[in-house]
């Protein structure tokens, strides 16, 4: 095969004996194509050598200037910094953000993923839902190489770079430093953990506890939803065991903050009887009485270089080996887990 | 005139002497078509009776179910629930929210529409910047009869629909509460009064103190952005008065908040030495010690409020008759403000 001649759809169709306005439609994943056939065109485009690049750049010729941004929700302080990041570093490359909410489904978030192909973004920000346990509903972008970034909540994939903290180191350090502070019975309160970050948190959890010859019992393990009713929900449910733990470490400041008030309500004095400590360093963590221990997630800088990554990608600036970013992330002790003297 | 021939391109471009091309483009609102022209054309259609639901009845053919949205900023507890009322009744009617976020500024307003006119949306749901103090900016969908609600941060305009609270008397009753409690100098922290928000809660604090025989005195009113940084620094500004004030009612939580948080570290006693009132009903007002008095805001329903309307109006259903929504606010009075025992 002559490799100076480019391929085109015609090639294509002749091979397979279809359209070409079949195999077009194929390409552009039209709907009236059903899925057995596209897959039949794409890997016969793939086979011939049918540029993935052509299409790409077919796309970059119409460029929207507009870059897509899913998210779980739109509720939390650390989600406005890491939106506060993306748009900064979009709007000085003159992109515009448009966002929408997955609102933890992962039906939703394919309604997004739709909607924001039809706005033509020249890309996709993501932190997944909940319960998305595969990334397949994205292969309308991936597919055409239009490229997909993934922040916090990630998928492993060839062909997308994550951007993340140490969520598992960071739930070691902190279950560490409950312990270091007499903490012996230390409940943890999760997420859902089809998701990275609170897998990992947990995970940390365990091995701290187990690395510090204390036992690891599922019982002391509380998954919800993280919200604020939940908080209280868990620590009715701390009150109401048979012997009180002696340490929290909640996977969000949501959850923590509302379990000092609730165990504050019911007499119980932090850090002496409890020690608690939270997650992400929300602006709350600074106002409850005691002040509460956290980890300090770097939103905005995360956001920042989401945004600055696609934008690169955008520029054939980034190579595809690009796979994982992590940031740094830093403990912050306040006095909810200060029993004793340390050195901060 | 024989009122049942349908009014065409090609009878204003007779009456203009123009070409139909270029009336066809100016009542879309082609880039190539000057200003004047497209008023003169926009003018004649109207004289005519070119019928404005023409080319609305075009874009429904083409609809999207998307529906376009623009805040300030995603960064308050309102605004989350805000989107949280609008995504659920959108959800419930089959539309997708795509959201944009101009941060304050007039410019990024007008990049935001234009982003999502060309995502096709079907009708816009926004809140104004600060520095909007027209909506020329957003004639791209009123010119085509795209549906246009304004809420909380609105606008007069006879083919809009505003959403929002009575500001003026929540500001009243608010400042009206302070003198109840013994406060005779009080401050108000404020945002842009070019918005009507805070223009409205101004007036509201003037009324109440002139009402009450206390001098209204310019210097004990502080513009801000109203961030957690503002709120410290206008509260060291209130430290350094040569006379402290004897009562605060800050425009946002956040403000109100932080202002508490400076005013305990300077060793003053709240509410006995200075009496703190905000506004929002944030998550942080029940956290923060003393618990602070504020208004709240029905953020989820006016999300759902606006988003309804919106609908309605897609759906015809809904008359151009309909200008302003006014939800209800209800105060309440926490520590942060109680100096005598009061009937709530």
């Amino acid at each position: 095969m002559n490799t100076q001649k480019e391929i085109t759809i015609y090639d294509i169709a002749e091979a397979l004996d279809l359209s070409p306005a079949t195999v077009s439609r194929g390409l552009k994943d039209h709907p009236a194509i059903k899925k057995d056939t596209r897959k039949k065109i794409l890997d016969k485009a793939k086979e011939l050598g049918y540029q993935q690049n052509l299409f790409a750049s077919n796309l970059r010729r119409s460029r929207s200037n507009t870059i897509g941004v899913i998210v779980p929700r739109l509720n939390s302080y650390f989600m406005s910094a890491v939106i506060s990041g993306m748009e900064k570093v979009a709007n000085a490359a003159g992109y515009n953000l448009i966002i929408s909410q997955s609102t933890e489904s992962k039906e939703k978030e394919l309604a997004n993923i739709k909607t924001l192909y039809n706005s033509r973004v020249d890309g996709l920000l993501v932190s997944l839902a909940y319960d998305s346990e595969d990334i397949n509903h994205f292969d309308l972008f991936l597919n055409k190489g239009i490229p997909l970034i993934f922040f916090d909540r990630v998928f492993e994939h060839p062909r997308c770079t994550s951007i993340v903290i140490d969520n598992y180191k960071a739930g070691y350090e902190i279950t560490s430093h409950l312990i270091s502070q007499g903490c012996k019975r230390i409940a943890h309160i999760t997420g859902s953990v089809i998701r990275n970050v609170y897998a990992d948190r947990l995970k940390g959890y365990r091995h701290a506890l187990v690395d510090n010859s204390i036992p690891y019992d599922e019982s002391f393990v509380f998954p919800c939803n993280l919200s604020e009713q939940a908080g209280a929900d868990v620590t009715q449910r701390l009150l109401e065991m048979p012997e009180l733990p002696d340490g929290v470490f909640a996977a969000n400041d949501t959850t923590a903050v509302s379990c000092i008030r609730t165990l504050k309500q019911a007499g119980i004095k932090i850090p002496e009887q409890i020690a608690v400590a939270g997650f992400n360093n929300d602006p709350l963590s600074k106002v409850i009485e005691p002040n509460l221990t956290t980890m300090n997630y770097p939103g905005q800088e995360m956001g920042e270089l989401a945004a600055a990554t696609l934008i690169r990608k955008l520029d054939n600036k980034e190579g595809t080996s690009l796979n994982t970013i992590v940031l740094h992330h830093n403990m912050i002790v306040r006095e909810s887990s200060l029993r004793k003297k340390i050195n901060l």
